[in-house]
């Protein structure tokens, strides 16, 4: 076994990058994370891990509402300003032109090529940590993006962050079909 | 605003592929998942959202360990196969070569570039899937994929899944460091 032991650390992995949005006492305010997953299908629920003080937490909550938004990798420098700067010391607000959806308060970022409006459903509090679920409340995803129906990543083109300090991934190319190549596996 | 909206859905994502293992009754099993994040660093904390019923959680529960690996481009064919096959109708047990560490009963993947061992810490029960979290214990590393004391991600060649059926795409390029090239940000 040709292994190195890194011990008890975060193993390195690319994570997707988004930019969290809440309005904060009327406000837009970003922070970039990469500690997300999806929590279901059906609802369609996402859940993001922050950290315990966050301005746009504080907003999520003020609202009942954020968005979640995907950068390309033409986003890169905004969205590393935004995960590097506080949200208490920097207005945030006119880093992206915004915009709303049906729910009113949870700002879309026009840029992105992928937004998607939230409803807070839940904070779970862990030690260090809180989990904030919200449920899907609509998706928009730019235009030149989706093909007959269905995105392509590609166009989409999303930061991946490296799990240990960076640096920040683009999307590579496509390896095989999901749900369908593993038939091919044979037993050794 | 060129956007389309998708409705009450999942977004189109790149999410990062793991295979997850645990020991179910003496024989090891696996299941492909790309609904994971990181729940902490400090203790590193792994948290990953599994279906109801899953035989590698039952195995988790049984020995309170499980792995996390993280499977390189070439490995699609086993990664997808793990994820279309139950393997409470096939014996996944011999589809890697399996090692394991200081826990005992955590089945770690010798071909993966990155394998994690975990203590099962807690399963939080939502309505359609269950949020299973670990605690690392310790990370291994394929040699090749350490460079002066880090990990570089290109080495690793981790898989993504494209969300909505695929499909599974490799990392791309470099895009810029974290932490650092949102200093160039200039405000409009």
């Amino acid at each position: 076994m040709a292994k190195v032991k890194l011990g008890k650390k975060l193993p390195p992995m690319a994570l997707p990058v988004v930019l969290v949005g809440s309005n904060c006492k009327g406000k837009a305010n970003f922070c970039t994370i990469a500690w997300m997953t999806i929590v279901d299908d059906e609802p369609p629920m996402i859940g993001l891990l922050m950290g315990k003080k966050r301005r746009t937490k504080d907003g999520m909550v003020e609202n009942g509402t954020f968005s979640v938004n995907i950068p390309d990798t033409s986003m890169v420098v905004e969205t590393d300003y935004c995960g590097i700067t506080s949200g208490g010391k920097k207005d945030k607000s006119r880093v992206f032109d915004v915009f709303y959806g049906e729910l009113g308060s949870a700002p879309l970022i026009s840029e992105a090529p992928v937004a998607v409006e939230c409803k807070l459903k839940d904070i779970i509090a862990f030690e260090g940590t809180d989990l904030v679920i919200g449920d899907v409340n609509e998706v928009y995803v730019e235009r030149k993006c989706v093909e007959k129906g269905k995105c392509h990543m590609g166009k989409i083109d999303p930061l991946l962050y490296a799990m240990g300090g960076g640096p920040y991934y683009s999307i590579g190319t496509k390896v095989a079909d999901a749900f369908s190549v593993g038939k091919r596996f044979k037993p050794k």
